[in-house]
């Protein structure tokens, strides 16, 4: 059992390790972009799903989080965050009657809650569920989604912006329920390779974004805001003149995908801040066997990247199950001992926490650092 | 909140669901096939995770359950399960104390611990740890792990099978230790897609695995069992005269990456049990999106396959991020609306199971069934 205090070399794996002097770096660069260029920052919770985390977040000037789940809302909410953001679609009754509840809940203690929308009966939906509540005190912050680029939810972009027209009138005319602004996230935007490729996307994005807001507003309708963004190019949105508001998460901690990015030179420089700590369980002629698999990292983005903060080593990471990585020398060098501690950069830091209940926070490095202290992973599991 | 008796349509969205007719033919086919053939059967329980299943199994015929990890074996002893093998190395002290604690703890109810090596630390580690117990009276099985075409773990196979007579003989001079037999696994093997391709890497594997454990005998160390074999491959481990024990795990939920190989007609009929349970959010022109993505579902055996009990639909699934997934018609044929249910078979069993605290357990089919009892994964994130 891993005990703040402890050496990092005593943690045992697999673990969810957070370096918190890489992350703090990270978290006060990303707040100090934000407070230059103006714009808002509200990070995406789904990410880290850790009240604490999100807390240190909005200490450090985020107006509040998103969230892309109720559950997750409602555990972040119960961890002492007050200013929640579900940034997708909630159409079941079950659900909807959890979100009008805690929108009250939020309310009652000076915070707020805001969601999404893409149709009208999801607006009918919210309008009810806030309608049933005993109260009636509180108002939902409802953002109407457009498909700026991304394919999936939201709906499509004309230039009259009917759909999105017809969406903000029906919210602003239903009781309990105020619209908000425009949900406009490009997610296929934020792994284009090159810096170019991300700009052009974002580009386009934003184009649509701002012909979606004027044509709302010369219906009659002011448009509050205009929120989106990742970490893969958060530094567009910001300087387009059109979004209000950035949701990049994934900063705080870098994985290995986005480190594959190639680096937008007005970006701030993130590095990686959460680690897979695993260790050698066996060792053949040519390879040796940690153990940590795709149980212990997402595997979605791809296989995680062998970090040596000795320098002795340069491993390549193969998958090998659900419970086993490989490792090979990647230059014929040599291979760590049966024994010996491997870090691990996951692919993908999302799905990745989401295998833990707890984040190993050490101080001081991964060599020579101490566990300063245990984070719940709060809304890990949180999937309704 | 999903409860015993709930109508399967209540049943809230993303859910693990178990179709409890199904598996439980499952069981019984695996069982009787195990019957026939004359072997025993140790299903693998990191598959499941789940000391109620296990204890079915048990119930069933199996001699016990198979595990991965130390802390599983913890998580499914605390749920009554008393015959289990780690069939997996542990190297680290604080794990190799547990373990010992365990052999104690599961000898006391008249059970056993069992686990593999495949080197030399790690038997001085087992016999240490078992020295260190105060009572002294369990003993710990042990079995030699030999590389039959996996290459993971597992010592290499030679003609006079040196490593593993070695180990083996350390193991049976060792006091708390017992040297019980051979760990032959070839997981590799299991997703060939041919049914010739699978008998010949098994045929390769089982003369690797009796020509080792001829010379172990030669040398004077009687080999009581050869165990391995999986849910692609049973049946010719079973048929091998070689292998005593079949370790296959997935049979009893069947993931789509198992039903896409080629069916070996010796093998019993398995049908999908598991399970994810979906609903539609949100529906564009060509395209419905529902709320699950790969947290709800693990991605690294491909993408799950959309079930149709309806038989209305032909959908084909798309990976859309951490919570979301889209379909689209694979034939133009008709979609989803929103709000409606939508079953997907994961591609991958162990790691979905691996993302739920628990399985809704759902009598009478996925349509017109009930809930009948909701069952924990006791040994979810259960890593270390």
């Amino acid at each position: 059992m891993t005990r703040p205090g402890d050496d990092v070399a005593a943690v045992d794996t697999p673990a969810l390790v957070i370096d918190l002097d890489a992350m703090e770096r990270n978290l006060e660069r990303m707040a100090s972009f934000a407070r230059s260029a103006r714009v808002r920052l509200r990070p995406h919770a789904k990410m880290h799903k850790s009240a604490e985390l999100a807390r240190m977040q909005i200490a450090a000037g985020a107006v509040g989080v998103c969230v892309q789940k109720t559950s997750e809302a409602e555990r972040l909410a119960e961890g002492g965050v007050d200013d929640l953001y579900i940034s997708n679609e909630v159409v079941s009754p079950a659900k909807l009657a959890r979100v009008a509840a805690l929108a009250e809940t939020l309310a009652s203690r000076g915070g707020r809650l805001a969601i999404a929308v893409d149709g009208f009966p999801g607006i009918r939906g919210l309008a009810a569920a806030m309608a049933a509540m005993p109260g009636r005190s509180a108002e939902l912050d409802v953002f109407v989604e457009i498909d700026v680029g991304q394919g999936r939810c939201g709906v499509p972009v004309d230039p009259e912006a009917a759909a999105a027209t017809a969406l903000a009138r029906e919210v602003a005319r239903s009781r309990g329920l105020r619209f908000a602004g425009l949900q406009a996230y490009h997610g296929k935007a934020q792994h284009v390779r090159t810096v170019e490729g991300r700009r052009a996307a974002i580009t386009a994005s934003a184009a649509l974004a701002r012909a979606t807001r004027e044509a709302v507003q010369r219906a009659g309708l002011p448009v509050p805001l205009v929120t989106g963004a990742g970490t893969g190019t958060f530094t567009f949105e910001a300087a387009s003149g059109t979004y209000d508001e950035l949701q990049a998460g994934s900063y705080l901690f870098m994985d290995r995908d986005y480190a594959d990015n190639e680096r937008d030179p007005s970006a701030p420089q993130f590095e990686h801040a959460l680690f897979v700590k695993a260790q050698v369980m066996s060792v053949g002629a040519r390879h040796t066997v940690v153990d940590a698999g795709h149980k212990s990292h997402a595997v979605d983005s791809g296989l995680p990247r062998v970090h040596d903060p000795s320098g002795r080593y340069a491993l390549a990471f193969e998958n090998a199950g659900d419970e086993h990585g490989v490792l090979r020398p990647a230059d014929g060098g040599p291979l760590p001992a049966l024994g010996e501690t491997v870090w691990l950069v996951p692919g993908h830091c999302d799905p990745t926490v989401n295998l833990y209940d707890q984040y190993v926070a050490v101080r001081g490095g991964l060599v020579h650092g101490h566990v300063e202290r245990l984070i719940r992973v709060d809304a890990r599991g949180a999937l309704t």
